[in-house]
């Protein structure tokens, strides 16, 4: 008996792409919950940020990284972008037969299942509180629910230069979360990707009685739900480390070595560059 | 008698380019040492950072940008930005025939310039300090200078949220100069279009005995000489405030807007956003 067409398109692996390396705490919650699949990263590191481009550029952009996720045989792609989930998803699911997963609907979701006050909060970068999409689908499922956006345009520098947990992102943070607190929302989303890597220090100045939703956990559930449903799930194992994955970017492959060996705690061993304007 | 060909073309307006808004502390120093000249600027706020670009890039967009300006009628030009002075002067000079003033090699010759002890610091972003162009002006200059490039990525962030002078400003400045100051440095060059806005705080830090070169002050000077060597100079005083000045930028304008009237002291009234591809 051969192998049939499902037992192959199980084997395929996933594809994840983000405007940077903020995608990676996504992929690290694939890895955990998921540890049977293989993943192809794309992070658009040469044109990053996407938050201050038009809609249509972001969907010229993510169009280009579909071709050349699809080029790789992924068997369903996951948006871990803030805004090409805002800007692009509709058209890009339009376009294609595989499922997409988006990062912003399943914490929209969770969060309005969470809230018991009605009061939800939301910490992003400025393009993505200032798209209001959270507020959007939460209010889809919910029009009673009171969605109070905070911009905190520090946290992704911060980051990104390793400081999670250190005086100076304390001091911000206070700064930042104060009016969120005045308010007295009891459920927060962590609304850019980059923003797990700093869920102890959000968690600590918020209090125990707010919820954190962290989208990139939900996301990653997501995913194992509509694989799961589709019969796409991989039920073998995969290799040991990461040697089954692979991670490619349109700039700075050194860079992006060094901000995903921080985040996942086996070793990324290479990334490659790729020209992503030919796709 | 009618107008000369030289009359007209004094009365022409500067153009002034950067990959986003920190060239707008070279414009306030234009303003400063050239009162009588009308300015242009562009801010390419759609495809900032340059940084992370290639070579190939960064000069096909200085191109395009160059090609905008030349449309406004501007007797020269103001390379404004690091990454586009270290990039793509010297096609932008071979192409065209009005004179260039970039904003790397005027502070570079007054640091070699400067320096006692042989010893010249520069600060500024990741690409800047990677691409080596304030080593390669000094060395070229003196050899026997020591050049030694810090990069310092959350300056730009905190410059551009607004905290010139915050506690955590003089937080971050005081871990990444420490090791300059270690070093026995001189001289410090600003070496980020950004910095002379956090000025204070970073000459306080390394302390009296170290000179500052401010690179948008140096560049200024030397366009007054430029001028002035090609009877380009508008010998007749501008009309009051900034009417006389135009604003471009490629994305963004009520940002660039809030962040320029932080910077110059009277008001900008507008900006206007073009299709830079389209040049």
């Amino acid at each position: 008996m051969g192998i049939t067409e499902n037992e192959l398109e199980r084997k395929m692996p996933i594809g994840v792409f983000d405007s940077g390396i903020g995608g990676m705490t996504v992929v690290r919650e694939i890895m955990r919950q998921l540890p049977n699949e293989r993943i192809i990263y794309f992070g658009d590191t040469a044109r990053v940020p996407y938050g201050s481009k038009s809609k249509e550029t972001v969907t010229r952009y993510s169009k280009q990284i579909v071709r050349f996720l699809r080029s790789q045989h992924v068997k369903a792609i996951v948006v871990a972008c803030n805004t090409a989930s805002a800007c692009a998803l509709e058209e890009l699911e339009r376009d294609t037969d595989i499922p997409f997963v988006d990062v912003v609907r399943p914490g929209a979701k969770v969060a309005a299942q969470t809230t018991q006050n009605g009061r939800v909060g939301v910490i992003a970068t400025r393009a993505t509180i200032g798209s209001d999409i959270y507020t959007t689908y939460i209010r889809r499922i919910n029009p009673d629910i009171q969605v109070i956006g905070k911009a905190c345009p520090l946290f992704v520098p911060l980051v990104e230069e390793g400081l999670w947990q250190d005086p100076v992102t304390d001091e911000i943070a206070t700064r930042y979360l104060s009016e969120l607190i005045d308010i007295d929302i009891d459920t927060l989303i962590l609304g850019c990707t980059h923003y797990p890597l700093i869920r102890a220090t959000v968690g600590r100045i918020m209090g125990e009685h707010v919820t954190l939703v962290n989208p990139a956990y939900e996301t990653a559930r997501k995913l194992k739900k509509v694989l799961e449903a589709r019969s796409l799930s991989n039920p073998e194992p995969a290799a040991l480390g990461t040697s089954q994955h692979q991670f490619f970017v349109s700039d700075g492959a050194d860079q992006f070595i060094h901000f995903a060996n921080s985040i996942i705690k086996y070793g990324i061993l290479s990334a490659k560059v790729i020209q992503i304007e030919d796709y």
